[in-house]
């Protein structure tokens, strides 16, 4: 028999929010827009018109009291994000949360408290860790392939055409590199940060260096297995989008991401040619839907966040530490120093 | 507003059946698996069941007859794939028929006509087409990258481990080749063959060999603008399941196909290893929910059969074509000459 | 102790003729330019000068009885090969002789029966053999590791630029694809070709297609052990220089050639953007200069041709066995069937 | 005419020693191996002997003193470098000087002291600026391809096999990631390091990391221009002998270094394989050849150190450059913070 399908609602319509309610409602059978719901007025009713959603509210309360929504995907500005977990666990509603879950250790307890407490879903968008090359790497530790981690690597880089002025001191840590940190901690399997270097510059726009701007950086992070972590943003390459991992063990090593559109190779006068992802929507278009997915398989289950399995799906505790590693890496901007990865 | 959904009847419930099956009831949005057809006991009740279909047939009539089925998907052995086509286009149904569509020229024209006459939409299961290296290639030309095509190449090796008694004689060329011979045309727009010469043999399973089996061959096929292709198939690689193309046209080239499961690399002891796809479902696994989604959007549109656009979907008028190859290459085997493309 | 050094006479100072003797002069530690001879007035003088040449001459009988010459290279006009190796030959120096060393098969048995008679070594130049790809593929045969051979390829494309007027008919069988079909026999270890079926045109230059030009070619060659070998060719590659090989055996692939300049890779605005090379004596640098060193030390070695021997050294025996298929091939393409190949 | 050779003293005949005095003696036409140098009785005249030098010396003073020494290799333990290069500067040979040349920047600005007012030719054993990956990476910034630098890294992998009793502390520092430093520096044209940050662990070899082994090194470098390098280092990966780099500027970013052993692709039932390089003296054989040849050339045209001019060759201030980057890393990893870069 066919499966019933699970309601979900959407909270956030912008870019990232629009991009998850098309997955929702076009990619993911098995699952149906239940709700769009956004404070600009007519935001979420123009959202919920073009993808065919049920309901569009303007006030998250009437998503919790509504009994078509069984879940939540929440793509709002990221201040938001934790208590909007809070509210949404509270009301019994399974949760996906766009990264980061916090902006602080204090809030990243309150949004995994409240998932406990209620018993209900909580995932991470990390990303990356559903994408093909990222889930094989992963996968090898199974089989001893890579044995114990030495050396660590992730790196995020933007297409850039970002707006200097709307970049808040710390996003680089926060909402970009926090992918890195999950994906150290994802190719180090059981291992925690202890501490993190960070170097932090503005070398994609030098003229905002003064107002704290911080576009391009570099953190060093060591773990309490010894292993040596590196991730490394920009927020501008010209080529595009470009995300890679790496993994060196004592067995082995894998390596993730190489960035090209599809695997068909150009050669003309200028030479050969492959055409480089320009977008996280594009190079990650399988992952976003295979999140969402398991998502949706755990809400089916009633599995709540179980933060001692190492499952693929990234849960509240990972948000927490992934923030844990990214507070550190501001701080240690700040200070001109390694920093202790707070507890 | 939702769209409302497509009903899709699978004829056959075999191993591509069933994959099909699956793909409508879980991967394609927009579409549902309204019933499953096949004449062995059970068979179709069973598939029906597990991919939660609405209604299971032994008799394809009842199909024809079934008001909920808007669309058919062809999955039966290929012997009945012309007249399948005819009578389920004559009861107004559109038609997804896997290849090859006919195996004679006299039937791929009945079946052509049948879909013309109806004005229902006929699209063949030449999934390249639909791969993302093979779709690039193709949109080249759009801008010149490629100029006139002067050397064309496709080859299909499969995994191996087929059973030889049931491998009818000119498998090779109707079953398999007849992809690639389709991808020497998409690759070469608007050119026709003209003449063929092919060499095959039993080299997989030589003890075969005396009762006509035909494991390995390369055709090469001329086209009336002048430029060469190359076919080749093995029904065994011992590393997996590989298709790969290539152009080289007065301006650049494309290569497609590189046959990797992911684009993660594994460097160990023994030096460095990629994973290989091992099957079909696998490596064109995107390819076959794509082709099917573009079947469910021209049934949407109600669009019949376009033989004159270069769209990327193969109509029955490309199958025919592909066809029209394979009987070449055949009888250029027995006759161990170059044999003129049929009319 | 330092060895002594072999004194080595080159004969044709042409393209291929003045890069031999820059490697003879420069590149090869062992040996050193004892001759250039060329009938041109002059040419012989002006390359002898520029590489530092002990001595210029205008007739080849000269080297023959020149005591300083140890051995010869061979890089005038295909039409002088036979011939000049005879007389090489019979003047007791080791000959190395540039492909093809005959454009008859009866010239061709000359040539080796004069090596044979007077026990020096002959060596062919097919470079490939030398090219660190390709010789790794060979190497995997003495491990088991590609099993019996079912398809094999090679291909060459050159870059373009040609004067059409200057082409003799079979130029692309004779002195291109004649490489090929070295390549389809170096990686098919012991096996015979038996027929050969060959298609070309005059793709690049339709406009010479009436004198009988042919700058396309696609030759399918069978093999006595059933392998199928197909070699192709085209005289403009708009991105270069192209040379590519692969042998699919019963256990396992050999793939050979990437055409890369460097493994440096550049990831711009436009895409990411790998150089190609542009000639045979870049893309084939190496080879090029290992072929002679192999040559110097047979030279050394004193040892004459062995035919017997899967040495990577192609010997007479290996140039009679490449033209015969070239000899075929051309007659196919005149007869517009496959040709058996001449013993 | 045939250019004179250069005598060259080979000073030190131990792994290194021995590979270089065979580039002179076998591979680099226009030199030869006039001495061989080492204090260990027997070694030098048993070096000299299998390579063909004309002589062997015990003590470096007869080094100085010969007149067939026009150019000398120091290959000699690290701790000696910078008094081997001031003796032989001022007996007026041309010097090429295994990395380190010193351990100390007093002793660096010595021996750049000493090559300047002799007016020797000094240069030193970087040899990846002579492989071709990264030699084309240094010549895309002269069409303003890569723009200003952002992002450089650099790594090194040994394959292993390291006796943790004979590795003195900062070796990991001063003997292998100097290469790195000198990358980073070579990638990012014009700037200087300005601060330092290191962590570094004994993860190869656990037991031995209270007695100071550092086997595993990351190291963040700050350059005057804003551009922020990772140089990365590890004694041990499984998988052989693994050099990369990669250069992210404004315009577009370069990458370095695939290990691969040739371009062959092995395709078997285990999947893809490549083979990987397991040494420097394979990986790099050609960058050793052509550092050498670089140098010949120099002592030739009788240049001196010209530290102004931004060629491949490594100068002493090269040298001192990258030296005083890897001090700082060393004094990093002690203090547990970043560090200056010594002036």
């Amino acid at each position: 028999m066919e499966r019933s399908s699970t309601g979900i609602a959407l909270i956030g319509s912008g870019r990232m929010g629009s991009f998850h309610g098309e997955t929702v409602s076009r990619r993911l059978p098995g699952a149906h827009l239940a709700a769009v719901a956004d404070p600009a007025p007519g935001a979420a009713a123009a959202l919920a018109g073009s993808l065919g959603a049920d309901r569009a509210y303007t006030d998250t309360a009437d998503v919790w009291a509504d009994p078509a929504v069984a879940a939540v995907v929440i793509a709002a500005p990221a201040r938001f994000h934790a208590d909007l977990v809070v509210a949404a666990a509270r009301s019994g509603k399974a949760v996906f949360c766009e990264k980061p879950m916090a902006l602080t250790l204090a809030d990243a307890d309150r949004a995994v408290d409240a998932a406990r407490a209620a018993g209900v879903p909580l995932q991470i968008g990390f990303n990356r860790r559903f994408a093909p090359d990222w889930a094989a790497a992963r996968a090898l530790f199974a089989n001893d392939r890579i044995g114990t981690p030495r050396l660590i690597r992730s790196l995020t880089r933007d297409p850039g055409g970002f707006d200097p002025a709307r970049v808040p001191p710390d996003t680089i840590f926060r909402e970009t590199l926090i992918h890195d940190f999950d994906t150290l901690r994802f190719l180090n399997p059981g291992a925690a940060a202890v501490e993190v270097y960070a170097v932090a510059d503005a070398l994609v726009e030098p003229g905002w260096r003064d107002r704290g701007l911080l576009d391009t950086a570099v953190v060093t992070v060591r773990f309490d297995n010894g292993a040596i972590g590196v991730a490394e943003a920009c927020f501008e390459a010209s080529y595009g989008y470009d995300v890679r991992g790496e993994v060196l063990g004592s067995r082995g090593m894998a390596t993730m991401g190489d960035g090209r559109r599809t695997g068909m190779t150009y050669s003309g006068a200028g030479g050969r040619l492959i055409e480089t992802a320009r977008g996280d929507q594009e190079l990650f278009a399988g992952a976003y839907t295979a999140e969402l997915a398991a998502f949706v398989e755990s809400v089916r289950a009633g599995r709540p966040s179980d933060p001692e399995s190492h499952r693929t799906a990234a849960s509240g505790e990972d948000a927490r530490a992934a923030l844990a590693i990214a507070l550190a890496a501001a701080e240690s901007v700040r200070a001109g120093r390694p920093v202790a990865v707070g507890k």
